[in-house]
């Protein structure tokens, strides 16, 4: 169990299981491509922080929170993305390759800097399956997300 | 004819066929997954009370029309991406899983509510399909959308 | 070596290689779906008239360029998304299919002609491949993308 030793040598846990908020499911697998839904760092929040949010009710990277409190809400949502991996393949070393990874940024009116931000879940991959971790990326900035969350990513895994 | 028969039953019935709005096509099947571009509801505009827009042009949830017409809005965005299905399958029992979907949402300044929206797709896609038609999402939200419209919605499928 | 003959009468060059700016890659392959990541059109900035920025240091289409020179941004994007392809498969003959584009755009306030400017990259593609250039396709508002660029495309391909 490599990957999961590796999480233990980061000091990391998985946490509980995501719930989804609506009418849809964290993961679908097709064939050996398993399609992950928009994960938060929900479980976290309180170790991050806070949510802390401005007049808009929205936590924005550069205005509410720093670019390095950006990355640890990316790196909190790359953990929360591999505790639903472990719920849908029961072995996490199952995972083949991170093929493709969605990094949307909640950012201040100008923010540029979102690669920054979603290395925070894409360094964490890499941490946990080397190479194999390393995806195709976009990391882009929304208007706004869910419960003015300031991260939101989603990815597509290959598996074994 | 199931999932026909569904849509019958809930006073629901396919719409004129879509049509690009710039050089690209409604669906590309690879395999068995079939990718639908991002649809709108625009057959249905009259019928969902209009496109009302503020100062800026843009229909925006939380806005210029609450979450439950936005529910409305990504309802019928649904029936939309369903007559599209329809046309690139032929007969809508040979869809096997929705697999992904991704829900944007043009919403208010510190609009949140964006899986209240994206529920009006995937409620529909669960009236027709059962389980199989509960996809991993994301329901995020953007700046502007095509032609001020408040709700897109794009979708990967499985099929037989 | 149809492809590259085209890019040719086109009057286009493969242009340098792409370089991430993050911890990711530029592409994935799976079976016979490639994954592309995000692209801008950075190599051609200079080609492109640079990047005029706004009060918000951002490159809003519809606000500090023209549609026609956002088009022009989605075109030599295209061009940067060729290139890449060329180097994860040897020959451009090899792509089958342009499966999916995800075209976003960075647009003004109440921006709303964003496929008008992401048929800046699918003409080029029906250009170099004819029909099987034409993939399915969003285009869509974000609210600010890195370093300011107006229009950031991903795609997936099928290969042969």
């Amino acid at each position: 169990l490599y990957a999961e030793k590796k999480l233990e040598e980061l000091g990391l846990k998985l946490g509980p299981l995501n719930e989804p908020i609506g009418n849809y499911v964290e993961y679908v697998q097709v064939g050996n491509l398993l399609f992950l839904a928009g994960h938060g760092a929900r479980p976290y929040h309180d170790e991050l922080g806070g949510l802390t949010t401005g007049p808009d009710g929205i936590c924005r990277v550069g205005r509410d929170i720093t670019v390095e409190q950006g990355y640890k809400f990316a790196r909190y949502t790359g953990l929360n993305l591999i505790t639903t991996m472990r719920k849908a393949l029961g072995d996490l070393d199952r995972v083949k390759r991170v093929v493709k990874v969605l990094g949307m940024v909640c950012g201040a009116e100008g923010f540029g800097q979102h690669p920054k931000v979603i290395d925070g879940c894409t360094d964490l991959f890499v941490q946990v399956w080397g190479d194999a971790g390393r995806p195709a990326r976009s990391a882009v900035g929304m208007y706004n997300l869910p419960n003015g969350i300031p991260v939101e990513i989603e990815a597509i895994v290959e598996v074994e």
